[in-house]
């Protein structure tokens, strides 16, 4: 039995899970979700983190675009765009299930681990998945034009704006969702999901403990690189780490990860990097190919990251 | 130029408006519409008789219930329910964008009545639609089974609940949204709609202000028997003429309309009653058909109701 806790954000990670529940028991896995990108829209709590996540895991995710469902229709956001609303945001009617869902047992003041709990349960999920804090958790994104919540940023600007600064508004007052805490304590391995390193995983990071509990295991924790050949799989990544002044490169991420983890990841494309990563973070850098473009893939990286995690600890 | 004023709840209301518009100019027509159904359904404000008198003279309403939009579809309610979501509450997916534009706006600030004036005008309507306030008004109904939201017996319960007491919370304190008190003021014929009288009328009158507006224009009111031969056309109002010991009859809400109106608009069915209800009420009472089969006797009625009120006044 290996007890594996993984750090994780949207699509990037709920690709590494979905190998990772495949090549190792599914109840051992816990996956501790972002939700700085949650957002309050027209009234709904959406959280897409926790939903990218869960679709992935339970195989109703839109493969086209790695969130959202498969089959999904818009006859409400088009018609919400008739009547002049808010239709920015892609919701599909099947998606919004799920947020009035959400939000109905919000209004009877259950927490969202609870609800994320039966909403996987009755997706017949056997891993856990949780957000990181029950807590309002909202990651506000310094730019050019000022202060941008999390989704006007990313969603309605398309990530264009160059990015100087980031918080994580409520973080000071956050606690770790209940099994936060006790999945990191208990872990044998943790997984730093292949996701944004600033928008995906220090927003879990500014929890308060959740770092103290990583750092205190680091012999345990393993990242795996988001960024392959000085790019991002997906997202704003490479932009961010440029704009913020880091090296725009794998090395630019180890460097962050450095005092988080004990082994990193590294895609082979970036293999000449392998060396300096490791004198310079004292990591131990695993080479493999990190891309996830099918079920083979994303289950080789899940266990490739397993093994190089357990072969040091 | 006949300026009409009517105080409104859902079907029989919308029913009756519909061929108002049809035999005035719409732009002189203000419908008063009752908010004491209102409700939030999982982070969404729902007025349902806001939109059943919207969807009807858009002419987007569900021919077959008078409520909920034709041509509707529930993918998002179905999926709701398989997520073991509250789904006692009938919304379609095309209804669902009405209450997220609502909620929306709403949650910027903006007035339900100013939502409403832009709902009504994005679907081309040219008469006025306005809540009777913009405050927060919600009937509650007392039942053997204790108090209970307004939703809760009207539709999970399906209005099955002998009703003992209604109460409308938020009343004291509400005030007239602002052409309310315009439209009652400059009212050449004020009509009360063939609505419930307790369920969709008294909401209406126990927002301060409106009660006196009308009364002081008793010579102008007319009112239309939503009885015929004893029995509601739709709906509970005969049930609870009953159970809080009214005549269950059009006599019973002649009684109940007395102070309010000076012109009763009865079914040919109970032509019976006019002598009685005269004397009794000191109502004039004028018999027609009042059953709104399809437009044209929608229209019948308007027109006559309005011919009625204007001999009188």
């Amino acid at each position: 039995m290996t007890r594996v806790a993984v750090l994780a954000g949207g699509v990037g990670a709920a690709r590494f899970l979905d190998g990772l529940v495949r090549v190792t028991q599914p109840s051992d896995v816990t996956a501790i979700v972002n939700v700085g990108d949650d957002m309050e829209w027209a009234g709904l709590h959406i959280s897409p983190d926790l939903d990218t996540v869960t679709y992935t895991l339970a195989d109703l995710v839109n493969p086209e675009t790695g969130w959202g469902l498969r089959g999904e229709s818009r006859r409400t956001l088009e018609r919400l765009s008739e009547l002049g609303g808010p239709d920015w945001f892609m919701i599909g009617d099947l998606d919004l299930a799920t947020h009035l869902y959400r939000t109905h047992r919000l209004s009877q003041g259950d927490p969202l681990s609870a609800i994320t709990r039966d909403l996987t349960a009755r997706l017949g999920l056997q891993c856990v998945i949780t957000p990181v804090t029950d807590d309002r958790l909202r990651t506000v994104v310094g730019t050019d034009a000022g202060e941008l919540a999390f989704q006007d940023y990313f969603v309605r600007g398309r990530a264009a704006d160059p990015v100087h600064s980031l918080r994580f508004e409520g973080a000071e007052s956050a606690r770790p969702a209940p099994l936060v805490t006790q999945a990191l304590e208990a872990a044998d391995v943790i997984v730093i999901a292949p996701s944004n390193p600033f928008l995906s995983i220090d927003p879990l990071l500014s929890v308060p403990g959740v770092r103290e509990l990583v750092t205190s295991n680091r012999d345990n924790v393993v990242a795996v690189s988001p960024i392959i050949g000085g790019q991002a799989v997906k997202g704003p990544a490479a932009d961010i780490l440029s704009s913020l002044g880091h090296d725009v490169s794998a090395l630019g991420v180890a460097r962050i990860y450095a005092e988080l983890a004990s082994v990193f990841i590294l895609d082979e494309e970036d293999s000449s990097l392998a060396s300096m990563i490791e004198s310079e973070t004292g990591m131990r850098v695993v080479v493999m190919p990190t891309l996830m473009k099918d079920v083979e893939t994303k289950m080789a990286l899940a266990s490739g990251t397993l093994k190089a995690a357990l072969d040091v600890a």
